[in-house]
């Protein structure tokens, strides 16, 4: 059984603290909309998907301690908790959508307690079934003897379980294909190292890490057969949102004729919004700086510490989805695909 | 006054221990061939230049302590200490050429403990004056309100005063040219954040730390007019060895039309080998895994460390050396500038 980065139990939340990982895996429950907030913005819970749910199961918290109050004060309160969830981390779509599923259908509910908390745990529900048809959709990508280069973590602990990139590679290796994987550390928070590292380790998987560094080396000197990769954010030209770093790793891959694949479900495109309006979340220097509260730079210095970058559909190979392989030119793929939506 | 990296004071070598910056700018004093080849190997002192000199300098102690001996067990205990100073970096051309410079002359010399000094004193002296004529040449180059990212640390610290990448960028600064810098962080050790925005920040130019995976997105918004870089190894055609990374910011430069110029000495190229024949130097896996003596990645995991890639002439725009600016086609400016070497 793959790793379960989040779960309800008896009204509460329970989630793995990623940021005691490599280290300890360490178990915690949220019990209020302060402490998911928290967890979401310190990176405690971190993945476009799984923050999706951890928002979800954010508003549930609240709708289910609100359970006594009169309709109208429950959707008052899940509401409020929306807009402080939706600002712990502005770029990941995966945030704004799942909090818009659940206030889509409060005011017409009933029981808007009782349906809050079903929709979030239905959601969650959802994550790994998508999961599981990605990785089935992306398994006959993968041929025996590949060496897959990932980036960040996009795994179990990315998700509810299994992961998008991450799942895909797993699935592979668990249905006997024979793979090896080069992980990158990513730099600023590592979570190459202390996520992808720990999750592959554990499931058995042939995995070198490198440096972030170290990845033109590594595809110039013709040791990568693939590259996958998740996404935060992709547009309906394809244009990818996904962690600081994607975007050269994309261009290394091209320059060195390696087909490179972006993993990540329907609810990570954003078919409405323009390249121009999507912000970039800058977050604290410190994450440059400090490394495990060491210091490593000079007191008082300039720092620029971009989360994410963007990825230009011309260096996307395809997008594997749980609605399928989309292949370019893909503003009509992920039309015909997606626009119902 | 740029800070000085390495001195001889009455028959011993005066250093700054640069694996205790940013946080203490320590000198230290080497008493010993043993010392001075675990400061070599721990990086104690690093950069081409400068480990070229502290090698001569490391002879220069054998040789200074065996002053009262005879002539042949003089020669006998450098040319022992040579092969011993040899092994502790193999890619990096000057730490050879710097050995190889003091021992041609041992063999003829009326007196091999003082010409072996007195040679190691003048490579020393040579460096300040080379780095001099590297940073005039590069001069030209900069433009006012220029933004230079550079890789790694090529300043003071990776010579015995001034630099090479970071000695142009200096000058310019000094001489009133605007500039502004992003510097890499340089994963694994930190060289970025450690020293180059220690030494920037000392002397007082503009600069903002980035993490490695942002050197795409900073190039690809727009943000950066040059890369300048140094080098650790550049053979005849101008295939250029440096710190591992390199080679992706020099991908990234031209797909964005960025000049990309490699500042180093004559001494850094090496006219004699062939690309099949350079050993990419491995350091240690606990450089990845652990930072600060913190561990950021699971116990027992498999790592890949080069120390140095490969940047092939075409990425480049130019090569800054003490002998002038090199223009492509390389393998002709090259040879005519150098081949009397």
């Amino acid at each position: 059984m793959p790793l379960r980065s989040i779960d309800w139990e008896k009204g509460e939340i329970r989630i793995i603290n990623q940021n005691k990982l490599p280290q300890q895996l360490a178990y915690e429950k949220l019990t209020s909309l302060e402490e998911v907030a928290e967890a979401v913005r310190s990176m405690k819970v971190r993945g476009a998907p799984l923050i999706g749910v951890a928002a979800a199961l954010g508003l549930a918290l609240v709708a289910h301690q609100a359970n006594f109050l009169p309709k109208a004060e429950t959707i008052k309160r899940v509401e409020a908790a929306a807009e402080v969830l939706k600002a712990t981390r502005p770029t990941a779509k995966n945030l704004s959508w799942a909090l818009e599923r659940v206030l889509s259908k409060i005011r017409e509910s009933e029981s808007p307690s009782e349906m809050v908390v079903e929709e979030a745990l239905a959601m969650m529900e959802e994550d790994i079934e998508t999961n599981r048809k990605m990785a089935s959709n992306g398994l006959g990508l993968i041929e025996d003897g590949d060496t897959i280069l990932t980036h960040c973590n996009t795994g179990s602990l990315a998700t509810v379980s299994l992961g998008t990139a991450l799942g895909v590679i797993l699935r592979a290796y668990q249905e006997g294909v024979k793979v090896r994987v080069f992980a990158t550390e990513t730099r600023p928070r590592m979570q190459g190292s202390k996520l992808t590292m720990f999750e592959l380790h554990y499931e058995g998987v042939d995995t070198t890490l490198i440096p972030d560094t170290a990845v033109g080396h590594v595809i110039g000197q013709g040791h990568v057969t693939k590259v996958l990769v998740g996404a935060d954010r992709i547009l309906t030209d394809g244009t990818t949102y996904n962690k600081i770093g994607t975007y050269q790793v994309a261009v290394l891959a091209r320059r060195h004729r390696v087909p490179f694949y972006v993993v990540a479900p329907a609810s990570t495109f954003d078919l409405k919004s323009r390249r121009e309006e999507i912000t970039i979340e800058e977050r604290s220097s410190s994450e440059v700086t400090h490394i495990g509260g060491v210091k490593v730079a000079p007191e008082g210095v300039k720092v620029y510490n971009p989360a994410f970058d963007e990825t230009p559909p011309q260096l996307i190979s395809a997008f594997v989805t749980d609605r399928g392989v989309f292949h370019p030119p893909f503003y009509k793929s992920i039309k015909r695909a997606l626009s119902s939506t």
